[in-house]
């Protein structure tokens, strides 16, 4: 009896050795596929600089769709379709402009001197979906705050004022996706919360630690008990400049902004489906968002999650893998100031009753590959966490708590769905975030393929042993 | 008796955790201040912008002596020194000229049509070390061989010719400086190797895989058993045009480079010393080599560096840091082409017998950090990998067998000293190395910090604790 355990266990472990060789052998595959005939990288040139910007409604928008069907078929997928989605139409509605002015009174004319920065150009950008200021603008003294604290000291000073908020990013951090979630409530909450005690506009310190002075916009949220008033970010430069100067005068800014919504249009999902052999019901969906701000190519964000989504499917196809389960190879819409396309698709999932095991999102720059992070239950982040000494080779070296994305969020509210997450290097992400200066050339050919060879990997597990 | 043990137990295990949450909050403090107050960046854009390249002997390696004693000192060094030491001076001697041209036999000129690239430039660069070819310059026809194997057999087409080492770096390595150790191979042996055959020139196609057309230089090394032949690097745009042309042409490379060697001249390791409150006789030394290539800034290689190894110096005084053991924070001599500097600090230390307890270096470029390497005895590995939990946190995350650079091999060799290396990520690395492009831009500031960061937590850790 022992001597048959023995033989049981010493074949089950040359199994799992054999299992492993396997495994290693394909990521090793698909890996050199990836380094070596990758198309990710000409096709982020292509989208950023043949198409740009694609903000929800835009007509960037719907080129990026066209292009997006049409990649994922001579990717080979079996079948690729746009899944439709009403998203919002925020348009800029012309350029920000910002001019800071010490006006001197009468009295002071005849005194003199004067500070000579009168209509000095301020680099500002509106914040997505922010309101206008009317063709007239809005001129007005700056009152500084740093923090919601110190709002909250000065809140009967603020009447009539541009409030701004002078917050720093956290240098801090080692993680910088921690100093945005810090610096990032005075961009999403600040213009109502300065609305609530009067302010005419507000200005948001750029969240970043670039060392330009590219203002850097996002999507803000009114809180409908308030009046909305535009809002604008500024360049790290200029904020140090209007500080400094805040220091010892009273310096009012003109604001002219454009910004308006149009009613809702018709956005798309593109989905390519790679059908499974023995499971085909099962899903494992990857994705990006194909939607970026109006002001930059998009290139990290998320031409590059778009990309590598698709590189995935073409290497695949390209050594021949058949998977067990269905891959779905997704590029989200409108990520940046609705997430309509995540909703929708967790939507139509749970209309079609299949089983959704895992969905993946890159979604935090093409940067080089770090970490994979998972959420899931205990027992499924056990399984995951196995893996890691497969995947580590190609970058992933660390296996992390909590993955996921904005886009598959939705799937794993409504359907449970566990999600993962690469994790690039978080160092360079803020410089570019939002600004213009996102674009093709901020891109590295080998970090990006590599974003690609390290979900490959984490989709082969998990289509070969389930989840 | 049980109790007395139970308690000491308990006691040291007070003491341990006492002492890991002292390590950890010593080393917050290090990252905290040099992430929000450092110098480096901008220490570095002095270097590259104001001083630039530095090659041994060049004028610019004499005023970044200067400006590296100056730096030392104000940066709070207890004492700062110049060690002088003879450095090669190979000068480039002008613009490293190549064209290809078909040269049409006369019969041929009545035929037409000819290939349109008469005198087409090529983006070449002297290998250095190199002899220049005189002021007639070499016009041959090209052999292009992929391999050292296949120059073996092609060996009796060699002479008279110009061997076009066409050998490509390999995309698949995950960890580029193996690509490079495979590539680098016909930088050094390539001349001579060809030389062997009769060659009369040498063009190597670049060690990159960089997507632009910039050729990378770096050192050659003559066999003396064989004649010196000029040699180039080409860009990798033009090799493989080059390549493409050899398919159904003769191509004739007009070759013009002026490499000499000057005598030997005197140059300088910058030292600055950190004195030991309790051990000063036991000394950690830190360092990066100050000097470059002559046809780039150098910002990557080394400039990075020798910006964090000052920084630390500068951190550790910031914070009233006071060590045990005496730091010595080194800007060696003439890594690139000679090594002299290295082996000088090696052989001033045996002089000084003092205790070398370990030589840590910065030289594979100021990207984000990814691991450590070290390279002693098993038991100071074991003491080292203790550590890894302290430093991971800010992105050295992996500890790794094998440590050290080119500049404290010496002091290993010499006094078996241990050695240890910054490992950052080595992705971008060989897109500029050795190549015009090797700029103060490419350059990200905070993942310049980081390697400063953790290279000071594992000199604080090896001060307090010994090795």
């Amino acid at each position: 009896m022992r001597k048959l355990l023995l033989a049981l266990l010493l074949c089950a472990g040359a199994i799992t050795v054999f299992a492993q060789k396997e495994d290693s052998a394909f990521i090793k595959k698909i890996s050199d596929e990836i380094l070596t005939n990758g198309k990710a990288y000409e096709n982020l040139r292509h989208l950023t600089k043949k198409i740009g910007a694609r903000l929800a409604g835009s007509p960037g928008m719907v080129k990026s769709e066209q292009w997006g069907l049409k990649l994922m078929q001579e990717s080979g997928a079996d079948k690729a379709w746009m899944q439709e989605c009403m998203v919002p139409h925020w348009v800029r509605g012309g350029k920000d402009v910002a001019k800071a002015g010490y006006i001197p009174l009468r009295s002071e004319v005849k005194k003199g001197p004067y500070p000579t920065f009168i209509n000095k150009d301020l680099d500002v950008i509106a914040l997505g979906n922010s309101i206008g200021t009317g063709k007239n603008g809005i001129s007005e003294s700056v009152l500084q705050v740093n923090s919601f604290d110190e709002l909250e000291q000065k809140k009967d000073l603020v009447k009539g004022k541009i409030v701004f908020y002078n917050y720093k990013f956290n240098d801090t951090y080692i993680n910088t996706f921690l100093s945005y979630r810090d610096a990032g409530q005075y961009r999403g909450q600040g213009p109502s919360r300065a609305a609530k005690y009067g302010a005419k506009a507000v200005i948001v310190r750029s969240m970043s630690h670039a060392a330009d002075n590219n203002p850097h916009t996002g999507a803000t949220r009114y809180d409908s008990a308030y009046t909305k008033i535009p809002a604008v970010a500024i360049g790290l430069r200029d904020a140090d400049w209007l500080s400094e100067q805040l220091k010892t005068a009273e310096v009012k800014v003109s604001l002219k902004t454009n910004g308006h919504f149009l009613p809702d249009t018709i956005g798309h999902n593109i989905i390519g489906e790679f059908r499974g052999s023995e499971f085909p019901d099962e899903i494992i969906t990857v994705g990006g968002h194909l939607d970026s701000w109006d002001n930059c190519e998009g290139a990290h964000d998320d031409g590059a999650g778009c990309v590598q989504t698709i590189e995935i499917l073409r290497a695949f196809k390209a050594i021949g893998y058949k998977p067990k389960r269905s891959i779905r190879f997704v590029l989200f819409a409108n990520e940046e100031n609705g997430l309509r396309g995540g909703n929708k698709y967790a939507e139509e999932a749970q209309k079609e009753g299949k089983k959704h095991i895992l969905a993946v999102e890159s979604d935090a720059g093409g940067f080089t590959p770090r970490a994979l992070g998972f959420s899931g239950s205990d027992e499924q982040f056990q399984q995951f966490l196995s893996w890691k000494e497969l995947v580590a080779p190609y970058g992933c070296t660390e296996f992390v708590k909590g993955g996921g994305g904005a886009d598959i969020g939705p799937l794993n509210r409504t359907l449970k769905t566990p999600t993962a997450s690469l994790n690039p290097d978080t160092q360079r992400y803020f410089d570019i975030h939002h600004a213009r200066s996102d674009v093709f050339e901020a891109v590295n050919k080998r970090e990006l393929e590599l974003g690609a060879v390290n979900m490959a990997a984490l989709i082969y597990l998990v289509d070969k042993y389930g989840l």
